[in-house]
């Protein structure tokens, strides 16, 4: 605890109050925070009208400044979107409960029982750009699993996102919670302040651009779940069956350009170069991808464009995708842990032993054979829900479903035992036996 | 990838040699890893001699540079020790493998089979100030969990610890291992180089005095596994049972004084104070501890020195325990929140009401009712080994055993799915089945 991080902020008496009601939502039961859902549901589903028109007020603002077409799409809550966002907060409600799992239950000695029980970190940070949406989901998610929330929008959805919160404050209320669990900022500011709270604030999760997303990273102590980069490769092995590898070559670059999981760089085997080149680039290019090749790509592809030495470390996030011939798995191996950024990485090969190889030695949150690296999603891992995905080395990795949001706490109940008793010369040795019924 | 990430320091072509061979380990079996612990377990019995006499030479060096008798007693690695440490060796040969765990299992559709698995980190850095010993426990804890290892040892172990790294190297390589899985760092200079290997070390264990692993965590971008102090706290709750309560405040306090699990502070509840605090006291004092108290508290043992507000701050390390006099359960929970650093808080109760809600509502790694803080450890934990405690919000939390020194990754295999299939309007649904035998 340093005297440095125990400085006041504006924010602390703000933060102190979110940190107070969470203590209390951490106490209740599922049935409890379920019904606080189902209350915010209702609130959200009354208030349409007024949220629809809070968020036709941001429309306009933003069309006045010249929004571009991409922001404006994620700015717009019309009805049927935010009708699809409250069945996403009913949706939240089946979800099974991330708090109170016992982790570990285990006899230390007669009468010294140990369990290791999940519970919720404490406070979220989430800040965000444009889509007024977020604020509902990651709502829900906070309250299922616990947790108070301290919520940054983005300049342009200020009246969106407040109209959201005052419904999500009316459901709070009416089903008998502090509205105080959830709270909204709305400036550049208070985003620095936020920042500092790491004695009231457990997690930072930033939506938002790469750079965005890197600033919050080198400006804050309190952890961050997030991932400033996503460099994905697709490896196409000499083994590689081409009526796989063509459409998960498409797929994986054009399904959504500049969605994280979307590769940025194709690498294919120097021996299957020749005739899988052509097939791979006319299909591509068909989907109007731009292709930068390496000197042996461009060697069988002469009219793309040459890759310089920064297409392997960028990120394009739209239709371009640099081209590299690789002599073997090593080298291919060898390029991923280069440039790669540890999200994920696929390789088609028909070859069981090369394949087994790649999702050994390749150090990413995910690595797949076979498929498409769109994969990479908590809906789609089945998680039910997704808060965020991680590329750091640390678990969570990877998609992170409510699992993100709780840790775990250590209780233990004894009867007087001390420590002595069980060191020095005649120490009591620990029994050490699991309580085999965890289910319990 | 920052361009700043990427500079390079003198310490990178070795850093890029230990992950290499952190590489290739990874890929090992189990009966590898621990033929190579078994290997160095020999190779240091071989060495002992040569061992023990780098050791004298850093001792007889050390009493010339008039060193505490304390730091001197951590240095000192005689023929006894050592034997003991070869043993411990050994002992980690008998844990359970920690890499390949099969952690979730699931059929996303027909053929898209997605596992996750445990892996090593990478690499690990670690740093610890006197104690030679340390090298072979936190080397053998990296090689059978798959980690590569960057060390770096206090001024005053140099000799011994490269002693120790040189068995460890004839191990290694006898056993058809690479010798740079475990490097020795020996200088300052390098422990700034070493912190800034974001590119190349996984995870930072420091292992040293409080304001030591505070510089290494505001010094670095590499997680930190780790606590700057251990404030814990014991509660004699009004349903307490002296006969448990006294024993436990003692053995709390005094069974190691220096330890993070030991007790600063012991609050009382007034109801029982008047007779609680005098027995409490005679039974402190009598084992040597010095007493600070409120003005509640001096009230009822008036010999006592007053405690001033930073004795509520303070890890002494040493035996004095402050004593504060709280109004109830409330009371104790806020005086906790306020000054606890989130490591071990106990309660002293008969009431089982009043220990559910201390065990639920205290924020802290560890939370006990009826047993002395001092239980918080890996190898009481039955962890069979302890990297660290860590005081973090965020998993692995509280005593770390091997379960800190590994991470997972997603492994998905299909036979050329592709995300397109599974979105849009006529999306075709996922399975999401979890493979019911996880322990295939």
């Amino acid at each position: 605890m340093t005297a440095d991080s125990k400085l006041d902020s504006k924010l602390t008496p703000l933060a102190q109050k979110t940190r107070l009601a969470a203590r209390s939502l951490a106490l209740e039961p599922i049935a409890r925070r379920n019904a606080a859902l189902e209350s915010i549901a209702d609130a959200l589903l009354e208030q349409s009208a007024a949220i629809v028109a809070a968020n036709q007020a941001d429309c306009a603002a933003a069309a006045e400044d010249g929004t571009s077409s991409a922001l404006f799409a994620r700015l717009k809550l019309d009805e049927t979107k935010l009708k699809a966002a409250i069945v996403g907060v009913r949706d939240v409600i089946k979800l099974a409960d991330p708090i109170g799992e016992l982790q570990i239950h285990r006899e230390l000695d007669a009468g010294l029982v140990m369990k290791r029980v999940s519970c919720p970190l404490g406070v979220l940070g989430v800040i965000f750009e444009a889509r007024p949406d977020a604020v509902m989901q990651i709502s829900s998610l906070a309250i299922k699993s616990g947790n108070g929330l301290i919520l940054k929008c983005g300049r342009e959805a200020v009246r969106s996102c407040q109209a959201l919160v005052t419904a999500i404050h009316a459901g709070l209320t009416r089903a008998g919670f502090d509205p105080n669990l959830v709270q909204l900022l709305t400036t550049r500011e208070e985003t620095m302040e936020l920042l500092k709270l790491d004695q009231y604030v457990d997690l930072i999760i930033p939506r938002g651009s790469n750079s965005f997303v890197q600033f919050v990273q080198n400006n804050t102590r309190i952890p961050v779940l997030g991932h400033a980069d996503g460099i994905c490769h697709l490896y196409i092995d000499e083994a590689a069956d081409m009526t796989k590898a063509i459409p998960i070559a498409v797929d994986a670059k054009t399904h959504y350009p500049a969605a994280c999981n979307t590769i940025e760089t194709l690498l294919v085997h120097e021996t299957i170069a020749p005739t899988a080149l052509p097939q791979l680039a006319d299909a591509l290019i068909a989907k109007g991808v731009e292709l930068r090749g390496d000197a042996k790509t461009c060697g069988i592809l002469p009219n793309i464009k040459p890759a310089t030495p920064e297409d392997w470390a960028t990120e394009y996030g739209e239709l371009i995708l640099s081209v590299r011939v690789v002599s073997d798995l090593s080298a291919a191996i060898e390029h991923i842990t280069r440039y790669g950024s540890r999200h994920t990485e696929a390789i088609v090969t028909e070859n069981e032993k090369t394949a087994a190889q790649f999702l050994s030695e390749v150090d990413a949150a995910g690595v797949y054979q076979n498929c498409s690296t769109r994969f990479a999603d908590g809906f789609r891992y089945g998680f039910g829900a997704e808060v965020g995905i991680s590329t750091q080395k640390m678990p969570p990795r990877g998609p992170v479903g409510l699992e993100g949001l709780v840790t775990y706490k250590y209780q233990m109940v004894g009867t007087g035992q001390i420590a002595a008793t069980y060191s020095g010369n005649d120490a009591k040795p620990f029994t050490h036996r699991d309580v085999s019924d965890l289910s319990e």
